[in-house]
């Protein structure tokens, strides 16, 4: 058995919990948290919570942690200090900052002698894996990825900030045009506007001013203004009914060329019900994979892309081989 | 620069050549051939053509030798003999003979110091990462896999076996209504006859019998009594025409859940012009990584599923995570 600690008690902690059952190699020691009193309240009956301050004292009885937290500003801090104690296992998302995330978690893993691998979950995680996978076997071609239809979670914080909003969410949305010229082999250049659009549901408070929450968010920078975005306005039942799910999903293509006349087209395509749950089942293969890393002698900061498939899968290679290969 | 040879001159061997362009870093030193004479008259300008037999010589010359030939009866011999000269890549796809196979290719390597990788190409192959990934990261979930639209070339085999047959070709053909019930998340007990359909198109000899062709295709065991075969007469022209060309494709899905109420769906999606073309390619990156593997140590045989992705891919680690990740 691979002992394993959860470090975090969001949406992608709950998620873990929920699909251990489907991991039977794994078992839940503890659950760290900064707030452990209010957690116990929550968490289910046998799990044990413990402060985040006393994890430490935990340093030999874990395996693998995994860190739940945010991509903002918690997992900076948090991945290269928990690499201190245990081998970990983060979901890092901020694309452009992930060298700099490597770099710290690998200089505190080698220090102490721990494994971390960063960045997984689907994206990064499954979809880079497709990514890189395309672009080995057909190096000559173009790469595409859309997002959505999804909640991303980002840009409804950016809605909630906006004065005059009670409760909001926002959609990513690919765009059904760009997705078949990809699909058609056409190799097209894209501009954000024309990948995808942007779905807003806004629960307005009481007498605010709903074309001036409209007009900010829609030229809000960075986040909505080099998109076409909609916002819808609902009532707060039609809100609890319709968008209490986390659903995403997405498209990696890559269309390229063996020969000028011999075209590939290669896609990776994922539904999910519910991002948080699908993620935190690719942490938790990773973290087996690490503990297997781990005892062969793997030290420092890895991504998927250092881990042999086999690593992740629950049965033997021979069994592998016969079931999967 | 990775020194490679290629082994057998059929369409997997020239379709290598018409690649390797885009594997800047293999350089192809000689073609392995036992027709070393005709093949000299067909090869590129500038390759060396060398007599199987010699294949000895060129030991230390080679870095990765690829086998280009056949798996019912070529590679079972060829590989586990070659690897005890070079290191090796091949895409046997027997399934049901892998294990043997790897056991063969794995003792020889062991006893002559190399490195063989079997079975690459794209199923087994992209189709078995695939599965592999989403068996490891949605333990709970049921696996399908569609081929086609393609040709399958056993079959257009034993259709050109029929008394009466000139030319034909065989398509394996996924039916639609069982990829629509697999992508709404159903997740379907299929039969045979439920997931594929079999259309063959066949130029008759003249004065054949078409009803007594076309009843005995349709009835030949294994390969089309347990399908819904439909038997195309064409002429020759329209035959050279229109079916020329070795396409194909398919699906790998994997449909579960993460919990009994949230469900995830994942699904590969390939589409190849020329089939050998992208398996040249699975094997021309599966030389690559061979290369890296010997090099940092690595002796036996193996499949894709103990190739960390990051060997496969022509860049740095630092450039991989940065553009890929």
């Amino acid at each position: 058995m691979i002992n394993i600690g959860i470090f975090g008690w969001g949406n992608l902690g709950k998620a873990a919990v929920d699909n251990l059952s489907h991991f039977p190699d794994l078992q839940l020691k503890a659950i760290f948290t900064r707030r452990p009193q209010a957690v116990a309240a929550s968490a289910p009956k046998g799990v044990c919570v413990a402060d985040a301050n006393d994890m430490p004292q935990w340093a030999g009885k874990i395996d693998v942690l995994l860190l739940c937290s945010g991509s903002a500003t918690d997992l900076p801090e948090q991945t290269p200090a928990a690499v201190k104690l245990f081998n970990v296992v983060d979901s890092f998302d901020t694309h452009a900052r992930i060298p700099e995330h490597f770099a710290a978690v690998d200089a505190a893993a080698r220090a102490s002698g721990h494994l971390g691998l960063i960045s997984a979950g689907w994206d990064p995680g499954l979809f880079s894996l497709s990514r890189a996978y395309f672009n080995a076997f057909l190096p000559n071609g173009t790469d595409y990825t859309f997002w959505g239809k999804g909640v991303s979670q980002g840009h409804s914080d950016a809605i909630r900030r906006v004065a005059g909003v009670k409760r909001g969410v926002q959609y990513t949305v690919p765009r059904d045009e760009a997705v078949a010229r990809v699909r058609s082999g056409e190799q097209p250049a894209l501009s954000t506007r024309e990948k995808h659009k942007r779905e807003c549901y806004v629960v307005a408070q009481p007498n605010a001013d709903l074309a001036e929450i409209e007009r900010e968010i829609k030229n809000m920078p960075n986040y909505f203004a080099d998109y076409d975005t909609t916002v819808h306005f609902i009532s707060e039942e039609q809100f609890d009914r319709e968008h209490g799910k986390m659903p995403h999903g997405g498209f990696v293509l890559r269309s390229g060329n063996n020969t000028p006349e011999l075209q590939s087209l290669l896609e990776l395509n994922i539904r999910l019900d519910s991002n948080p749950h699908f993620t935190s089942g690719v942490l938790l293969a990773c973290a087996r994979a690490v503990k297997r890393m781990y005892d062969d002698g793997k030290r420092g900061c890895v991504t998927l892309f250092d881990v042999p498939p086999a690593a992740l899968y629950a049965q033997s290679p021979q069994e592998m081989r016969a079931r999967l290969l």
